[in-house]
């Protein structure tokens, strides 16, 4: 048998080769998916590298994932036996920064909070902002098209790459899109990227659409007896113009969780809180939050809350971003891990979902958390359950697939921002079932194919 | 020989067919390509009737090209001899519109005009504005991922759809995306579509993401003498996050057309005109004009005008929306015709490449008018030549290939939102190789392949 490790060693240089001892540690994800432990791991220092280790994989056959910070949610950053890890956190570079052109040029190893925080020397900003920011690389984030908090304003990442510098499978490197702000050259090949959870190449760098900070933001905390009042204040918000750089709502066994931390007082009769940022010219910051707050009561808001300092709104935002810490925290405690379901159902729908998903959860014998970004109508749900029990496996199982067929049902889709990984495979053909579009399946495959003849770029996500 | 036209009239019935009259009016679009008459040209009544005349021409082969207005300047929408027109203008049906779901269900043969005029009773819009809303259909606009006037605030049309219904040439019907403003669902063939230029699909339905009107919006007009303070106005406004909903440039020979009809008064020594569009907050309206006319001053404005009403807003906006075809009103009077160019670049190398993209008509002997949107740095060139005049033409394209130069060498691309069609595939050739990525020319063929392996639909356009 070929030793990989020595042999992509000989190839690349040891320095780039990841220690033994080290390589468990990819056998799985956040969300606890578990792989296998690889071959071997190679931690490249350009793209050049990336070039060498692919083609020799290719040579050999041997399947390849690309992984960034490994918090991907689905699987889809989990290796199998015998294959080898590209771990492009060594390529964290944030290499240029053109504020007159709204663009900078990052390597795919760098988080979205590092470049965050060199972009906000300029008074600029990258907007698709996943809870995980502060620690998710802008590669991951660009296999998944992530969404996060601010995706109702600002719209998800495919809408600020504007081009790649992608690795094939046999080595050769393609540049994808442009350094300006729009172009018509071909097909989007930056876009097909996008979303493709490393399957079709490996991403060595990205150009990305930047944005200057807004003037003014204001933000505060509503809490709903049902959902209805929530969905309704966000509709009518976004009505008027009002421009919401976030609306995220938490369920109550959720706020439960958070409170602690945060100093949340929740009244009762409350079963959801909404949490809503807007974002204004500084004239016009306090009346919209004034207006904004008038119509959260005037949809039956039990009671308001606005953040009155910086510390507020940090609470505030780390409640809902640490909500799958939260969970998993609690879920620990009595040995269980934590399942992510992530559906996304149109605004007007997300009441209605979030009915037949409490429904579906009270059901069952588990505790669910149910959370998300508002706005766009995606639903988190943070499902525990112990992996030893059949039973409690059987009944996440089943959880899965009701929250995946409420989506299908409101014309939602399966996956709103973490991607189809191992998790929904069985899910997304469902969802193109119920749309009469599975031959889009087979366009995906063959699409592949021409990416990836050999078939070794992260095999087994997404399809089969 | 076969009879195209009335085995087409067997199979989807006389109705749906062109009368022979009308096929020589396909044989051009809005830049005077010349392409042939076609063989036959449909008017579909639905999907279906799109699935039954590719699966007809599928299978004998015939070439295929899908039109809506014909408004494209590349020849996109040209055919060949002995192809078959898909008129999607007869699918102009706007289906649904869903307010609080931010979306609107709309037919490829509806102008971007009707669905404003739709949009706007409900305080809605649809951003993506090509110059010739007016009458440019939704498929054309999306098949040529075009820009327009709001791209630098609101991004192109890629960034608004959601996703689309699609015939492939065997007659299988797709959907692509959801009816979500996000999802990570596998490939983005939705994305992949826009720009396609109806290489690999014809669109039959399109969700399209809608936006609420700006609380408020505010115009002036700012008079230079060179370029470079246009962009520095530019890039300091969007740096204090002012948003622009417009920020559109004329040289002085533009200005000398618009003028006559739109009462515009050049102040001595301007070679440039700046339109820009703010929008804001109500209360921060007037204060962002104020400010942005400072600005403009502060990088030498040499005169500043506001306008004082909707009137004057209209007869600024007019003067560039009009420009196409103020420059042709003048080209028919000594028997030229005009073709465009469309290179883009960063915003800081606009006036750089304006400079020399006016050094390269100073030696030619043509006419030439360079505007465009200064916000994404697309230069837009009507070139007026006279067809039958080898020198002329010669001129002529030589100019075409030395803008694309100055946009590679500026590190832009040599088309912003017009697509590549006939006229810009050896520039797109050129690009792809100044950026060593030449094997995405290939990439793009083989997936062409996996969606129209006969190669029926519309071949020959972005790459042979």
């Amino acid at each position: 048998m070929m030793d990989v490790s020595a042999e992509l060693s000989r190839t690349l240089g040891k320095a780039t080769l990841v220690e033994p001892g080290r390589l468990p540690a990819y056998a799985t994800d956040k969300a606890d998916f578990r792989g296998s432990t690889p071959a071997a791991a190679v931690r490249p220092r350009n793209a050049g590298d990336v070039a060498k280790a692919l083609e020799f994989c290719n040579r050999r056959k041997l399947r390849v994932v690309a992984r960034g910070a490994g918090s991907s949610l689905t699987g889809a950053a989990v290796p199998g036996g015998k294959w080898v890890v590209i771990d492009t956190s060594s390529l964290d570079r944030i290499l240029e920064i053109h504020v007159q052109d709204r663009y900078a040029v990052v390597e795919p190893g760098a988080t979205i909070g590092a470049l965050n925080k060199r972009l906000a020397r300029y008074g600029y900003f990258y907007p698709p902002d996943p809870a995980s920011a502060a620690f998710a690389t802008i590669g991951g984030s660009i296999g998944t098209n992530a969404g996060g908090l601010k995706a109702g304003l600002y719209g998800t990442t495919k809408d600020w790459v504007l081009g790649l510098e992608v690795v094939l499978p046999n080595g050769t490197v393609i540049n994808t899109g442009s350094r300006t702000l729009k172009r018509s050259i071909g097909y989007d090949l930056t876009a097909l990227l996008a979303g493709s959870e490393g399957t079709l190449g490996i991403i060595t760098k990205a150009i990305l659409k930047i944005w200057p900070l807004p003037e003014a933001h204001r933000m505060f905390a509503a809490y709903f007896g049902g959902m209805k009042g929530a969905v309704d204040t966000v509709a009518e918000l976004e009505k008027l113009g009002i421009a919401l750089s976030a609306a995220e709502f938490i369920d109550k066994s959720g706020l439960a969780l958070v409170r602690k931390h945060n100093g949340i007082r929740i009244p009762p009769g409350s079963n959801y809180i909404l949490i809503v940022e807007t974002v204004s010219n500084k004239e016009a910051a306090d009346r919209v939050l004034d207006q904004a707050i008038m119509i959260a009561k005037s949809n039956g808001a039990l009671s308001t809350k606005p953040a009155r300092s910086e510390g507020e709104r940090a609470d505030l935002f780390d409640a809902r971003r640490h909500m799958l810490i939260s969970s998993k925290e609690k879920a620990e405690r009595t040995h269980r891990r934590v399942v992510i379901a992530d559906i996304v159902v149109p605004l007007s729908q997300l009441h209605l979902s979030l009915r037949e998903m409490h429904h579906a959860v009270a059901r069952s014998s588990l505790d669910v958390i149910l959370y998300g970004h508002a706005g766009e109508g995606n639903v988190h749900a943070d499902i525990a359950y112990l992996p030893g029990d059949a039973k409690e496996t059987k009944a996440m199982n089943a959880l899965q697939t009701r929250f995946g067929e409420i989506a299908i049902k409101h014309c939602g889709s399966v996956s709103g921002e973490h991607g189809i990984g191992l998790e929904k495979k069985d899910l997304l053909k469902k969802e193109f079932a119920a749309r009469s579009t599975s031959e889009s399946i087979e366009l995906m495959k063959r699409i592949k194919k021409q990416f990836d003849p050999n078939g070794i770029l992260n095999p087994g996500k997404i399809f089969d």
